[in-house]
């Protein structure tokens, strides 16, 4: 029966608690090489990048704004804390029943514009997403191979929930080293029929099966998912902002 | 650096074209046996468990109504197709830009109410969604216990578009043996705050983690997941419903 494609994650541990300035590469291949190729996807936290790129707010810090001050009393949040979500936020999607769906500055649909306060030493800081996580991945990429001679595809994941599906997964938000995004418009079916449209998302399906590796409460930054050599690219490619569905493209996008 | 959970996927090779009638579990179990021990995660595709079923149509043999004739025209689909996708619709959530998305009768939201025609014998012939697929995950497992007397979880997955995204990512519509969401809200994180309501939808990263394993037009059917045993459970369990956010908390619901 394993005749075909197999794939393995292993989380990465042993990595210290990551601060400002870390090269998160660098340890990473520190605590991986003796595995490292070249071969693999390293699917690293946005929590450990943000860490790492000191992205993170004290919130006793903030002076929050009319704005925030308004909304956080109309959904029941932290001014301050608000006042940080607008900060990161290009479009306020939705803002209703406790819930503020923002797209970033990056692009990215999420809740809180992706500033997020849980594993964060210092009960009031948050941290916030990297400005482009594609560039993240790009320079963690280059670190590992900086430090261990291999260059694998490297993967910025983040929790986000779902509208319609109850429940978090882990999404890429930055990718070197893969395209995010596996086409089979041009395949040919084995019933002689053509599949149509159909591309996969194959960085988010990175990034959720790591986490099934990666217990959020553990602090593991990093996992190592090998066996889809043939994935891997020597230049960094697109980067994980080719799964960002444009606006006008979006039937979901607008408030309803 | 792998004391902690790994996890290894790899794909049931050998199953014949399902047809319908044919008892699922037990070609997979005959297939994947000697490495079923019931510690596993048996990740099937919905059009494996819909031939199964017998939940096929031949758009020749339907007659659209005047609605279907209607939305087709509109959204520029066959009117046969959208008859077939309505007789399987309890909601549209939306019909514009030839697009239709549709709550399932199971509850399911999705494009085209699940209903596809790729990868099925016959041009003019569709796969339905299972009417229960949790129903399904629940016979699939008793038949691999029944034929090798391991009972692995077992997912029912499909590939499902999302808002915002590109690209399909596989999800649990089915399960038995695991429960879909893993919630963190009582877990407490490493630097003493609480991971307030962190929920992992487990099953729908599982059926990720199974899809990249699994090239779609080579047709294989099955993947088993090892590695997680912890997860497993002697029970069926709440089945994967319990990942379906209800309407009236759901934001992104109505027609905007």
């Amino acid at each position: 029966m394993i005749d075909g494609v197999s794939l393995t994650a292993v989380p990465v541990e042993g990595l210290p608690e990551i601060r400002k300035g870390d090269r998160l590469g660098e340890l990473i291949a520190a605590a991986a090489a003796p595995r490292l190729n070249g071969d693999e996807v390293v699917v690293v936290s946005q929590k450990a990048v943000s860490k790492a790129e000191g992205l993170t707010r004290d919130l006793d810090q903030v002076v929050p704004g009319q704005r925030a001050i308004q909304m956080a009393e109309k959904l029941g949040k932290d001014p301050a804390l608000v006042e940080v979500i607008l900060s990161q936020t290009r479009v306020v999607v939705r803002a209703e029943r406790g819930v503020l769906i923002c797209e970033t500055r990056d692009g990215w649909i999420c809740a809180n514009a992706g500033v997020d306060s849980s594993n964060v030493p210092g009960k009031r800081t948050v941290t916030l997403l990297p400005s482009n996580a594609d560039d993240s991945a790009r320079r963690v990429r280059r670190e590992i191979k900086r430090a261990c001679g291999a260059a694998p595809a490297v993967i910025v994941a983040d929790s986000f929930g779902r509208p319609w599906r109850l429940g978090q997964v882990d999404v890429a938000i930055g990718c070197a080293g893969i395209e995010p995004i596996h086409s089979l418009r041009e395949a040919i079916d084995r019933v002689g029929g053509r599949l149509e449209a159909t591309e996969i998302a194959i960085a988010d399906q990175l990034a959720a099966a790591a986490d099934l590796v990666r217990e959020k409460a553990s602090g593991i930054p990093a996992v190592v998912i090998s066996g889809l050599d043939f994935l891997i690219l020597e230049h960094d490619g697109d980067g994980a902002k080719a799964l960002q569905r444009r606006a006008h493209e979006d039937i979901f996008r607008g408030s309803s």
